[in-house]
């Protein structure tokens, strides 16, 4: 059968999702787990990847099993042989063909900004410190001109290997609450480093580095330099996956 | 000089706020960065102990110094020697006579329970993770008992060394939050391991182990094993003291 599962994790101690040689991964571990209790070599297929000090409230991964456990105890079972920094929250019986990035319609992720003349040590791990003012405002603005469909090829990692650059930002809302600056987009799929990139050029933006309109050209450059630094990773979340 | 400073930590690394012989404290480290920076031997006074584990959002301490560093460059200068999981986050000068301690006439405490089937990787170092369902409603009636001033030794750790066991709690709330449930509470002084057994108390009356309305026989029995048990300090956190 197809297992579907719903996963948290808190990034910080892995070398992102994917298994590679000479770091432990998140997708890694997973499959120990789910080896250890089935006895099965799994392949556990994401949604898609997420790198290294990135964490995940909703990350959907699938994998094929012939395990006899009932579904419902599968979480509890799974969780018994993983670390505490990554849990199951759910699992369920898709059909053969579900696969969880082909099948992924949308994404959505937050990125947190702490913004206060000192650091947080309460929410290091989870946001990027930024001590200058902000201008909020500023950046509602420039997060509007990103929304629509646009060719994204500036709010990637340079050489990314992908077929298009071309996305469709459903949403990008910049929410202020204290301290905390976030900001919460919702895309059908995300180039590599696009919300670290745009989490980047929006806080140039807050900091009138850059003019809410100067979005407008950053797109039609399809130029990297262009658009703000990327941001590191333990401000970015990725909430949920939409099917 | 007398420096009142306001302090922000994560306890998880640490065996508490005072100094002790073979485990690190927040006091220690707090010494020892100002020593290094000031060559001073200072003796630094919190508002109040803080248990290992437990976090601050709003620690205050004092302490007397001849340096020369402006007031307003000390946070910084302090925090360049201290680690990331401990911050001063203000410093000003107060009256020679102002103690951390004796002036404080108020605190806030925080403790959140994960209220979910599964616990989360993103809270475990803030929260006391309870799958079982709670009644909230229950909880609040049991919390609104405890408001006023009361004799609280059955909600302080036995043989406590302290002359008076009556304290007032100003202010006690109970807030749901999706899968946070978070009590609030405000009193003029705090028993030893007060706030974590008020808050097993409450969980008590949340899984309908005791009722609401067995709190005012837990107040009167003045005996520890009445109430609940002492909850873990990780949900634990001092919000602020006011003075």
């Amino acid at each position: 059968m197809n297992v579907k599962i719903l996963l948290e994790y808190e990034g910080t101690a892995y070398s992102g999702w994917q298994r590679q040689k000479n770091a432990i991964s998140i997708q890694e571990v997973l499959e120990n787990a789910i080896k250890s209790i089935t006895g099965e070599a799994v392949n556990v297929i994401g949604s898609g990847r997420t790198d290294a000090g990135v964490h995940a409230l909703g990350q959907v991964a699938n994998f094929k099993t012939q395990t006899k456990i009932p579904i419902e105890k599968l979480p509890y079972a799974i969780n018994s042989k993983l670390p505490e920094d990554i849990v199951v929250k759910h699992a369920e019986i898709v059909p053969e063909d579900f696969h969880a990035r082909f099948w992924a319609k949308a994404k959505i992720y937050t990125y947190t900004i702490y913004n206060a003349k000192f650091p947080s040590p309460l929410l290091k791990r989870y946001s990027y410190f930024y001590p200058r003012p902000l201008n909020v405002r500023a950046m509602k603005k420039a997060a509007d001109m990103l929304i629509g469909t646009h060719d994204f090829a500036s709010f990637m990692a340079s050489n990314s290997p992908v077929k298009s650059t071309v996305r469709c930002i459903e949403r990008l809302e910049v929410f202020q609450n204290g301290d905390i600056v976030k900001f919460e987009i919702e895309a059908n799929g995300f180039l590599y480093n696009m919300v670290r990139i745009i989490a980047g050029t929006l806080l140039d933006v807050g900091i009138n580095k850059k003019k809410a309109n100067d979005i407008i050209s950053i797109i039609k450059s399809k130029d990297r330099s262009m658009a703000g630094k990327t941001l590191p990773p333990q401000g970015l979340c990725l909430i949920k996956v939409i099917y």
